[in-house]
């Protein structure tokens, strides 16, 4: 399986590494990095550079995509190249996803109109301007287009998709693989039962 | 706070980029992927080139350090730049850490020598030959020597310390701003409660 990854400038970078982690574990997946033009591509904090390795003419028909997040992303729904290549290759993929903000290009591309979606949770009900149904989930999977929630529950989605298309004991041995036996600290990961207070200090780190 | 993550040859992507995530999240902390030189780097699978973009020698004093583990510890353990810098910089670091078997490179840097430490769950009894005395837990700290388990493990490790020294509201923040509320799809995550035949499966993915 030929899984692609695009980068643009001011992505969340665990938002791509998490499902690149648990993808390009499995037996017989390859995973890559795209972009426009082969190159670096720095994230959202501004350290962290990531190295595109093709260019999207250069994967038209990638098995499954997946379409990361970020601050970025308000910048990147004006980029065609990008967006036409997520609508073109949907047309052949067997999964075309996305984690956290990256389902709103998803969106730019077509492909949320009367589906179930979800999203990063600052953004959860903004994706109804996408023409989605806003769905509060860690992930949630209409057919083809799989939509997860936001930055580490890629990591959640991308063991499921490997599930279904290697099989459970592929996924569970990726699953040991990368030791995935996550013990938080806190119980505080979730806006649904988060505080105001918490709520207002979350969104201040990402302004 | 400074935290200086260092990048060898073959290091697991998710290793360095989970405690990235959390610690450059947090406000007033910067993270620098540091190198003998600066340059790409290109992980285990292959496929993924981080770039770092501090030599050692601009950061001899950084606050925390991270190492991150992978196939390529083993031959990192000979690499005297890497080794020299971490036990240096150990002298005036808050915290020293490590995931996965970046464990070995404390050990090799003499910072194991009768501390309780952890690593990779399927190189656990090797750490006893660095000094160690080996835990099978998610992370344990011994005082400025933290050691987590593998690959995934650093996104608690780094929560855990970002509480300590920020305060637990702020760790609570970020975790909520990276939404980790974690939902593996399957309970497989851990050796301890793996069958033999799990085992055997990951085990192979490694090799």
């Amino acid at each position: 399986m030929q899984v692609a990854i695009p980068l643009y400038p001011r992505f969340t970078a665990l938002d791509a590494v998490g499902p690149y982690t648990v993808l390009a574990f499995a037996p017989g997946w390859t995973v890559t990095f795209v972009a426009a033009e082969p190159g670096p591509v720095t994230d959202d904090r501004g350290s962290l550079t990531l190295t595109a390795t093709a260019a999207y003419a250069d994967l038209p028909r990638p098995d499954v995509i997946v379409v990361p997040g970020g601050p970025g992303t308000l910048e990147a729904l004006e980029d065609r190249a990008l967006v036409d290549w997520i609508a073109q290759a949907h047309e052949h993929t067997r999964w075309t996803t996305s984690v956290c903000s990256g389902s709103f290009l998803l969106g730019a591309a077509g492909l949320l109109e009367g589906l179930k979606a979800t999203t990063y949770w600052a953004l959860l009900e903004q994706l109804a301007e996408m023409g989605a149904e806003p769905v509060n989930e860690r992930f949630v999977a209409e057919g083809r287009i799989v939509t997860a929630a936001g930055v580490s529950a890629g990591i959640d989605m991308a063991l499921a998709l490997l599930a279904l298309a290697a099989g459970e004991p592929t996924a569970r041995a990726v699953q040991l693989a990368i030791e995935y036996d996550p013990r938080p600290p806190f119980d505080s990961g979730s806006a649904l039962t988060a505080s105001a207070d918490l709520t207002e200090r979350a969104l201040k780190l990402l302004s």
